[in-house]
């Protein structure tokens, strides 16, 4: 499997549902379609969904029928990302070399942008057809466990501790907190999401969370490290910003040697969590190793 | 029935299953759980919940089942006035008398706080107790109905036209379009979170509906003439915002007189929707009476 081919042959397909699962951008009124279509197709790997569809794939569901819920998961997460880059929380001008939502349309519309993406996430769950497979009891099993890993016990609040402990000294188990939480949360439910809407038995949900898991370090460790390291150009976003907003990463609290390391054992983890799979994993499997590979 | 007290037991009710089912003030990370109570705690009628309890009474449903959806409705009511306050939107300083949000917590805080509550309104609805009445095919369709009256096609929808609409003349069918969806689409949710859930025959689920329309349209109607007349005491927050924020209200656009008037009409088309029913649409009844007597 050449990955980069496959990863992007994904994002087509859903950025494909995600426009024919959104109000169309001429909708009334018009603005906050354009604000919310213009974040939500700046570009992105859709990692989110894309994880959620290749957990479904390894226990054999079906990808079209949970489209629909993988797509909410990408809400999310550009709903996180257009707060997030308000003056008020990062201040940032520029995501993926563009100008950011409040940039382009106003604060007052990119707050709205936002909570439009987050209120139609839900809205998108509730959508997914229910038939054998996506029971009435997963699909609201589904929405709490989604509503958890977006809220206060997930990436808002990986999203707070993260603002109060700018310009702090902090210690490992304060980073870890932000990061699983801020990112890992999301990655977690979003496998679980396309295993729970599978059917999984349970010691697949188990196996594919604690992969999640370990993929959700893997990806925070090395982008804390390209930070540092990266190029703005090949990441698509300004370097140093972690220095900039005086934010502790992996590298600054235990040193680039021993991150890359640490990134290096959570890639083996997650790829061992998942060993009793065939071909159908591979999927997630060249996942986590792209992941890791970004650093070289 | 007294309705002023009748409505505060109501109130002092559902403010405990609020306290109860929200994580304690005192969860990781502290702020946020502060932020979010502080203004959620602040007072407030608790009418969106109360009319979610009412219309399930008329049709005999469980209060105690369905109060974790009537409590989402509160959620995303404080949700919307956290964001509305803020210096990109509405800017306001106070709110029923007490420093806003972002006020007292700052603003990233509170952009955040409203994250939090709209995402554990979610959280709420699917932790709704599922059994004969509240089937899991009821609660999805009720998730459903919540997500799209809170967002681009109901509440968002409508503060959005609010906000280009300011300074500049409207008429009287986009006046109409910003307080059927910015309040009206949640005060016709409540009623039918409530009649659903609760197994409602299809004419009722439809009387309760109008009910409902008529309602929300006296109460922005009444909101609107007080913001005029009122004073700032008896109505807990600054008058002549409209006039502040050059908005169009009915009177502006009507005349005080015709104002009035519209709101007595909206009140016997409410009455007249449900007047098939015996006492236990009292409530109902009072309600609108109550709304609309705040005039005088």
């Amino acid at each position: 499997m050449d990955f980069k081919i496959e990863l992007k042959k994904r994002a087509t397909e859903i950025n494909d549902s995600l426009d024919r699962l959104l109000p169309p951008a001429r909708t009334y009124p018009g603005i906050i379609h354009e604000a919310l279509r213009y974040s939500l197709f700046a570009g992105g790997k859709r990692l989110r969904p894309a994880l959620a569809l290749a957990a479904a794939e390894v226990i054999n569901g079906c990808r079209r029928d949970i489209m629909p819920a993988a797509c909410s998961l990408e809400l999310i997460h550009t709903y996180s990302l257009i707060h997030d880059d308000l003056p008020a929380i990062d201040n940032d001008d520029l995501r993926r070399g563009m100008p950011t939502c409040h940039k382009k349309y106003g604060e007052a519309i990119a707050i709205l942008a936002g909570d439009a993406l987050l209120t139609m996430a839900f809205e998108l769950l509730s959508m997914c057809p229910v038939n054998n497979s996506i029971t009435p009891e997963r699909l609201i099993k589904v929405i709490s466990e989604i509503s958890r890993a977006a809220g206060v016990g997930g990436l808002i609040g990986g999203q707070v501790v993260d603002i109060v402990s700018s310009s702090r000294n902090i210690d490992g188990s304060v980073l870890e907190y932000i990061h699983r939480n801020k990112t890992g949360a999301m990655y977690r439910v979003s496998v679980r999401t396309g295993a729970i809407l599978s059917g999984a038995a349970d010691d697949d949900l188990e196996r594919l969370t604690r992969y999640a898991d370990h993929l959700g370090l893997a990806f925070q460790i090395t982008d804390d490290i390209l930070d540092l390291v990266g190029d703005e150009k090949s990441i698509g976003k300004p370097v140093h910003s972690d220095l900039k907003n005086e934010k502790a990463t992996y590298p600054s609290l235990y040193g680039m040697e021993k991150a890359l390391l640490m990134s290096q054992e959570e890639k083996e983890k997650a790829l061992e969590a998942i060993e009793v799979y065939d071909e159908r994993a591979d999927f997630l499997r060249e996942l986590v190793k792209f992941v890791v590979k970004r650093n070289h």
